[in-house]
């Protein structure tokens, strides 16, 4: 990946790689690396026409890989139809290009094929179940929601259930928000998201790896996954069958050393099956709230400061010494110092001296030799 | 603690011991470890007589903490007060003494009141809040009846709530089960579940670290968890409030290295929310089932197997190169491998091979040079 912007045939060779390849495909990614886009097509071109040898039967095999889509390469009129979207190209290098997509190192996209503007705020993803309750709903709304509030981008992948849930909390307080495609840009995937998708790109971005034209194959839904956990500082899986693409999203997340949360839910739900299962089996961090979900997220918003801890309470704000000559204390009547030290199992003068301090606190009254509970 | 069976005059001293301390107390638990029960109250009454000097002024203040209920005690009427309940005092070193105590160290009871009989078998403690909604109540009725069904005792306290439901399951499936009262064996705290500890009584065992008489006092009940802790070789929480006595129970139960468990719940409920703590700060396990529940307690029962992993169902039970190819595959019509090698972005060698297995598998048929999705 280069920090520099890159040049006009750069970009166009940035382009035709993420036409060409079938992503993840790291010997693509590494090619890349090495060369830079245009010098690396360069070389594919030369290796096919027999010029150059592969070397290595591996680099020869990805060769062959991407000579059947090279041949038909039409990345000016990709790039036309993506203009006439009002959508645009960003590839590494750009302002806009989001840098969290770097640590997929070998396996970030070539480029990214955007509609509406990406900001650069930091993101959260928040995915989950298509078949997701009214109860998974709400809470993936409400976490985007107040994920959104602090200034985070939540970022999902536009389909039905929790993650239009999650897109539509964002676009409710005018939040960030991005929705990452399996097919190309031109795709509004799911058609019953058609509405909720220009909405996003109105005000956040709908972004793909793939030109206009690509289909969202099965394929390509696992790999987009990598990019909505890349695109997050942490993922958070709200609801999820014990099988789910989800949980695919939570493994490429944990896999860049993300923060993983799961939302949990009642045990008899099959919908948040996969969310406990997080928990148990992947280590996945309980989420309960919005605030707990930007907490994953690290020192870039502190959240709400929890209450003390419980001891205090469970003695009614008493030490643990005054709560049981207090508990010896007869409900009606009184009793003297060695009555409660006998009733309470504590010395004579210990007994004396938590008396005193609990009638500082007027929870007991003396009457001569005489001790009661305070009225 | 001792290996050997007691004399009956260490019994009668263990007993008084359990009579003049009020639990934890470690001063105490370590001067009977030292000189056994019977010579550690002759040193106390000795020290008190003037006879010999205590020592270290620590050694002082306890016996003057303990010196008050040993001029009242009358341990033979309180034995006496048992055995017309049916109950018998069980001490370490006896068969039925729970040997998972000693890992409580100097904090380990002295004596045990026993109503009914402890079982040898190993136990799970079930606990939560006495404020249970139905869905609680339903989930620790199930876990216990589970574990019980798999050879383990359900321990807990009696009270109202998920510690009833507990029992209730256990008693259901004829298990084993075990209260652990704060008060006195003869008091059966709560009333509103006397009939429920009574049928206890006559199945598994009700007991208590204090004699009859003594008050169930809130730093009894507080005192109390460490033993349902103890006595479990992991404790699972069910429901609890952010702040509920259960969380002490958990909080023991990590003290003595033993797994703990959290049933989790819908974020709405209040009941839920200290699972949900004990899951986010205490690293409790994500726990949903009896299975599940039973695993935390470690080899002693097989859980019954999970499935394999998910991706093969992500993918129909395709290899990924195969799904892809299958992706390729037109929805009507044929294609020839050229064409399929585009589409999909995999060499044409790739592509006839992965073609070879799909028909195979009757997923695509050949006709000609071209292929077809199998109808």
């Amino acid at each position: 990946m280069t920090d520099q912007p890159m040049s006009e045939q750069e970009r166009l060779a940035a382009a035709s790689w993420s036409l060409l390849v079938e992503h993840p495909d790291p010997v693509a990614g590494a090619l890349v690396a090495q060369l830079g886009p245009a010098e690396a097509l360069d070389w594919v071109q030369h290796v096919l026409d027999g010029r150059i040898d592969a070397g290595h039967p591996r680099w020869r095999q990805a060769v062959d890989r991407w000579a059947p889509r090279l041949e038909t390469l039409e990345i000016r009129r990709q790039l036309e139809v993506l203009q006439r979207l009002g959508g645009e190209l960003v590839v590494p290098g750009d302002t806009q290009w989001p840098t969290a997509l770097d640590d997929l190192g070998f396996e970030a996209p070539h480029a990214l094929w955007v509609r509406g503007r990406l900001s650069r705020a930091p993101g959260l993803a928040v995915v989950g179940a298509r078949s997701a309750t009214s109860y998974g709903q709400r809470q993936a709304a409400d976490l985007a929601a107040g994920a959104a509030e602090r200034g985070l981008a939540v970022v999902s992948g536009g389909a039905y259930g929790i993650d239009a849930a999650a897109h539509r909390g964002a676009l409710a307080v005018d939040g960030d928000t991005v929705a990452v495609l399996a097919g190309g840009p031109d795709r509004l995937y799911p058609a019953g998201n058609t509405r909720l998708l220009e909405q996003i790109i109105d005000t956040g971005a709908v972004i793909s790896e793939y030109p206009p034209g690509a289909a969202p194959t099965k394929h390509r839904f696992l790999a987009r996954n990598r990019l909505i956990a890349a695109l997050g500082l942490a993922t958070v899986v709200v609801e999820a069958a014990w099988r789910s693409g989800a949980l695919s999203t939570a493994a490429h997340a944990a896999g860049l050393s993300r923060p993983v949360g799961a939302v949990p839910g009642p045990v008899t739900s099959a919908a948040s099956a996969g969310c406990h299962r997080l928990m148990r089996e992947q280590h996945a961090v309980c989420v309960t709230d919005a605030a707990e979900a930007v907490e994953l997220c690290g020192p870039i918003s502190a959240s709400a400061p929890r209450e003390p801890d419980s001891p205090p309470s469970l003695l009614d704000g008493l030490a643990p010494l005054e709560s049981r000559v207090l508990d010896a204390m007869p409900a009606r009547g009184a009793a003297d110092t060695a009555n409660l030290a006998r009733v309470a199992g504590v010395a004579p003068a210990e007994v004396r001296s938590a008396l005193g301090r609990l009638e500082l606190a007027e929870r007991v009254e003396r009457h001569g030799s005489q001790w009661r509970r305070a009225r």
